[in-house]
């Protein structure tokens, strides 16, 4: 017998049936016993007679029902089941840490992250990673279609790619070694092995002490590097086609997960730009807010979002020409002090950083040494701008943080499966 | 004006047009010079008169070509440029480490190692990373479409999933923990969470000291699991549709890249399934050779596979049955001393191991003190056993090493871009 899914039974009415899932809630009454079935595609009502042997069902134990479709009168699904029988394909041992079977689980973050499988059973939690699931294959197949290509880059490595700070320390057979805190490098490097158009999604390690509910010391990057570009312009351009797809995706794909969470899905249009010191005059003139000359802080950044909201009704806007005393040694100067980077500011909150690289040998290393960094020490890197590199740029997005804003949820480790932070390493 | 590629110039016949790209070759004559220019798309001659200036101009040099597209006369490509314009966008400084020029690289493996960046731009080694290309977004593609969700497991863990042994250390704010060598504590606890089908493709890290053609310390592996299967005959069905899935992707997306490596696809139908006590009598019928009764070593694994290759016509081969010994803790028995366990065999060497795993608890606790391993130290796995977990099993493709079979390549460490061995860390 096939096994059906409790909400693909409009083709099933008066035939039997078997179904299997996780036994989502109970209800006894004199005669007759509710069972709601929750199987990977949602929740069916199982109606069973007193005739029945419900011997070792309870909550959350992993059942195989047979009955009759029946159509239904409840609010979880248009049909119910009347069982026949009902086996226990693995109970329950001991009590439930927590309830699953609520719409918001009444549980502390610590707790929820505790007991991660159960709290992953509950609609809401779960429809999180749903909807990661429809943004990476949307990410990747936008970018597939535009011609890039896909990298495994290392996540051992001797040099780190901001200059030293924050990196987790590898034992490699004796050697000093790191984990890799971006594919920054290794991306650059596939623009100059002749790739011209490359992405990759992966988990990098910061080991930063602090511990905010913006921060994880695993994260997911999404990162993307194009050669013969313009310039930054370029790069944003692209990107912002990329959110267009990917919000398109999320709500053709994503309705179910969009429901359960109540979110509203940002419109993705010609995101505006504004110079930094563009950004400096708005904040003075409308909020009073006086800023520094080469960068953007937390209230800025939530200020001119606001603003950008407010004026251009965009839930995205683009910072362009940061000062480059703030930006890393590989940036393209721009002018006296400018840089040709950019953030993408999304609701509040920085979520992309992206720019056109130094492409020069020379430029680059003396960028190095005005950091005050030793080229020597990233020779595999600066070596390969010796060999004909072209002109290129790119930007990363930091998954986990980007659907926190998307979802409306305050602490990225909820948009983390199993989030590693200062004090988390199990489960 | 706007960048054309060098394989797209069909529509462009004596129009003026800008290239840009790296100098593949440069042949001088008396009143002219040939110099062939490489993209992304591939090549293509420009022909310069000897009024136009080369100043800068050698091989592996980043250039913007303005000229007119002519039919040309070479094998190369159907067209070709009269030159108007070519100016250096970067230059090279220094002799080139390599030629890249020829079709094949007539370089040690080293020597090709040590300089990625430019052996990449070889068109067979550039080739081999367009069908890892292809091949992870088919296996993303048909996965997702069989309803499979995508996940991030951590890569800094508490606890080894292959029970302590190969493991690299990191040190984690003080604390002890490991990179991880494998999502399948957490493939698994995600089948618990209510996911049921889940996939993932990420690198994972062992820390074996041994230094062969056919491992890597950071690997690529393609992870899936799957929950209320019949046994891991449901398993084997899957992966044999997702490689038959893969490798029509493979045909009709990489045709450019198969005909640089020079490669023969393998057709994949009924993969041939044999019990390893069947393999045993195969092999000691036909060539003499005697296996264990639990497992089979690599010359067992290049025999049964050459039979399997002549009576049948695969270059798969399902070997299913192993013995419990020789199978990790997690492993479904199967009779007194066998499991549910199956190696995928392909052109002689495993490529997947898979399994129907263990879902009830205390067999699983059993099955840890069985391998004399404590359960307490896994405890944040184990202890989702205990709270409904439905039968479920999975399996694992490493992604080097099904490549380096495909492409028929000898050593896994030309298959990945950058690898990690004993002695490697760099670039």
């Amino acid at each position: 017998m096939k096994r059906e899914m409790a909400k693909e039974l409009s083709e099933k009415i008066e035939e039997r049936i078997m179904l299997k899932g996780w036994i989502h809630r109970i209800r006894t009454l004199k005669n007759i016993t509710f069972i709601v079935l929750r199987d990977e595609s949602g929740l069916v009502q199982c109606v069973a007679g007193k005739e029945i042997s419900l011997d070792g069902i309870s909550n959350e134990a992993v059942v195989e029902v047979i009955g009759i479709v029946k159509e239904g009168k409840n609010s979880l699904n248009p049909y119910e089941i009347f069982v026949e029988s009902i086996s226990v394909l693995n109970g329950v041992i001991g009590e439930l840490p927590i309830e699953i079977n609520k719409s918001e689980l009444q549980v502390s973050l610590d707790t929820l992250l505790n007991n991660r499988v159960l709290s992953l059973r509950n609609e809401k939690e779960n429809s999180i990673f749903r909807v990661q699931h429809i943004l990476v294959q949307a990410f990747r197949s936008f970018l597939s279609s535009e011609g890039f290509t896909e990298i495994f880059t290392p996540k051992i490595v001797a040099e780190g790619a901001e200059g030293g700070t924050a990196l987790f320390k590898v034992d490699y057979f004796g050697e000093k070694a790191y984990l890799s805190q971006s594919p920054q490098f290794y991306k650059q490097m596939m623009i100059g092995a002749g790739y011209e158009k490359v992405f990759e999604i992966a988990n990098f390690f910061r080991a930063e002490e602090h511990d905010t509910s913006r921060h994880l010391n695993q994260f997911t990057s999404m990162d993307v590097e194009m050669a013969f570009i313009e310039d930054e312009s370029t790069i944003m351009d692209l990107e912002q086609e990329l959110l267009k797809f990917m919000m398109k995706e999320l709500n053709e794909k994503g309705e179910k997960y969009i429901e359960a969470l109540k979110i509203e899905i940002p419109i993705v249009e010609e995101i505006p730009r504004f110079e930094l010191r563009e950004v400096k005059e708005i904040l003075k003139n409308n909020y009073g807010k006086v800023i520094d000359e080469n960068d953007l802080d937390p209230e800025g950044e939530r200020l001119i979002s606001k603003y950008v909201r407010e004026k251009f009704n965009s839930d995205f806007v683009f910072i362009t020409d940061y000062g480059r005393e703030c930006r890393p040694m590989y940036t393209m100067p721009k002018g006296e002090n400018g840089t040709k980077a950019f953030d993408l500011i999304f609701r509040g909150v920085e979520i992309t950083s992206g720019a056109q690289r130094i492409h020069e040998y020379n430029m680059l290393v003396q960028n190095f040494k005005d950091k005050g960094l030793n080229p020597e020490d990233f020779s595999s890197y600066i070596e390969t701008f010796k060999y004909g590199m072209p002109p290129h740029g790119g930007f990363a997005i930091g998954l986990e943080r980007f659907m926190a804003l998307l979802l409306g949820i305050e602490n990225v480790r909820k948009t983390s499966l199993f989030p590693r932070d200062r004090h988390r390493l199990v489960p």
